[in-house]
């Protein structure tokens, strides 16, 4: 497995992989990695000739009352879990290897940012998929994976891709959980015991969402409110946003009749989670 | 010499020259080619083994009120002249082609579009960035050639493909004008003779500035003032505007002590003509 910090680097390396005429896969991370993440790269490792993953953790995407500083890493151990699973590549640049001036030049998505996260970080999305498209541009994979517990960005980049004739293919991969239903989140970490029980709120407002849609129930203010009422039990738990949208373009739907995204984001102590279930009811339109 | 419409098609064609190790250079276009085209179009040839000329007049980078309906549309000429310079491939796709759903991502690069042209045509540089990206995510060029004549669409998509590093190198080349100084635009097809004569005032004005600064002048007001007069003495002539900006962020300057632009836009009949000159007076700091 190589590392390399440098743009000029990665490229020729990958290039040499591409000339031996072998698929080059990448699964950019922002580090931190956990079974989630493990998940993307073992995927890619399966299905790629040449597995690259990214570790960067992108300052454009942190809003100033965000993580940025304290967001975790773990180098040394994220290296680690890359080599068991046969990564061929870490690309882990600087902050001044990505941006080396200031950076001018912004992809963004309009309609799809609106709502859920969007809302309560208006950077983010810009930042994401400015650095997406960065990384892209540098590695020039023919395959990415990215997880569905990020299904906002997971839609927008997709979109992206889409729109801009981005010539990858986007490989979206379920939510991996901790075994009680915790989806695995680098920011887990920030919790201590008591948070982290009480952070399985999300899971189980979700499934309330999804028994009251499997009862029958289309009405989005009513799963809404009941998801409410899961989370109100627990008292470190706070509501962000819970917010059933439709699957492609992300707005807000009164009546669940096509695929939705049921999502929210609650604040547990200086964590913020997020968690989100895709259903299709029957008798929807599609 | 291959001409294309489909994306799928294009990316066929190109991907077998790479293989094949061929360099490939690309010249976006609106077509209705001219002599700056065709200079544009002969490096590429000159300097690629594998020249690809793309025609598409985009419609996102028009306003509501601009030109898209009339703009000069010439195809058979255009593709005369591209088999004449030896061109490979011609990629002139459909509206729908580009654009098979509402496009909701837009490239955009902030600063240096807040003066000059993209005063007045606030859209303009968004939608231009979003195509040009898109048309680089489809051809995959090494090598792309962009006129000096469009300066700031220049300057902006030079820092587009540096902040995104997109794998391209942007080739400028000198504005190509008439006998009498006109530069060369596919818009000077909308003049009548009496306003094509009158359209001399661009070449006219930039010459008066530029012996102003030849002859020691530093103030930006100055020189914008007696460009502003040689204008006005053509009656059918209307300034959008006049500028001197730095060469780099194209942000205006009071005094002429770096490499500058001077820039303007002028109204003529239905014509919006624009011009520049890039003066890097002695003395100045660099």
């Amino acid at each position: 497995m190589i590392i390399t910090e440098t743009i000029e680097q990665t490229r020729e390396i990958v290039a040499q992989a591409r000339r031996e005429g072998k698929k080059i896969g990448c699964v950019p991370t922002m580090g931190a990695l956990h079974e989630g993440h493990v998940a993307l790269i073992r995927r890619c490792c399966g299905e790629c000739d040449f597995s690259v993953v990214t570790i960067f953790v992108n300052p454009t995407q942190f809003g100033p009352a965000e993580d940025l500083e304290c967001y975790p890493r773990t180098f040394e151990s994220d290296c680690e879990a890359c080599r068991k699973e046969g990564v061929d590549l870490i690309f882990a640049p600087s902050v001044t290897q990505m941006y080396p001036q200031q950076n001018l030049t912004w992809v963004n998505v309009d309609k799809l940012g609106e709502h859920l996260c969007g809302a309560s970080r208006p950077m983010f999305f810009r930042g994401v998929c400015t650095v997406v498209a960065k990384l892209f541009n540098i590695v020039g994979p023919e395959v990415a994976y990215f997880g569905q517990k990020d299904a906002q960005q997971l839609a927008i980049i997709k979109r992206m891709v889409a729109d801009l004739n981005i010539p990858v293919e986007i490989r979206p991969c379920p939510t991996v959980r901790e075994a009680d239903g915790l989806a695995m989140s680098s920011r887990n970490r920030y919790l201590n015991p008591e948070q982290r029980r009480q952070a399985l709120c999300l899971f189980e407002a979700l499934n309330r969402g999804v028994q009251l849609v499997i009862s029958g129930q289309r009405d989005s203010a009513a799963i809404i409110a009941a998801m409410q009422e899961v989370i109100k039990r627990w008292p470190l738990a706070r509501i962000d946003y819970i917010s059933i949208v439709d699957s492609e373009l992300l707005q807000p739907v009164a009546h669940l009749d096509r695929p939705c995204l049921i999502a929210l984001a609650v604040h547990i102590g200086s964590a913020r989670l997020i968690d989100n279930i895709l259903v299709d009811p029957p008798g929807g339109k599609k």
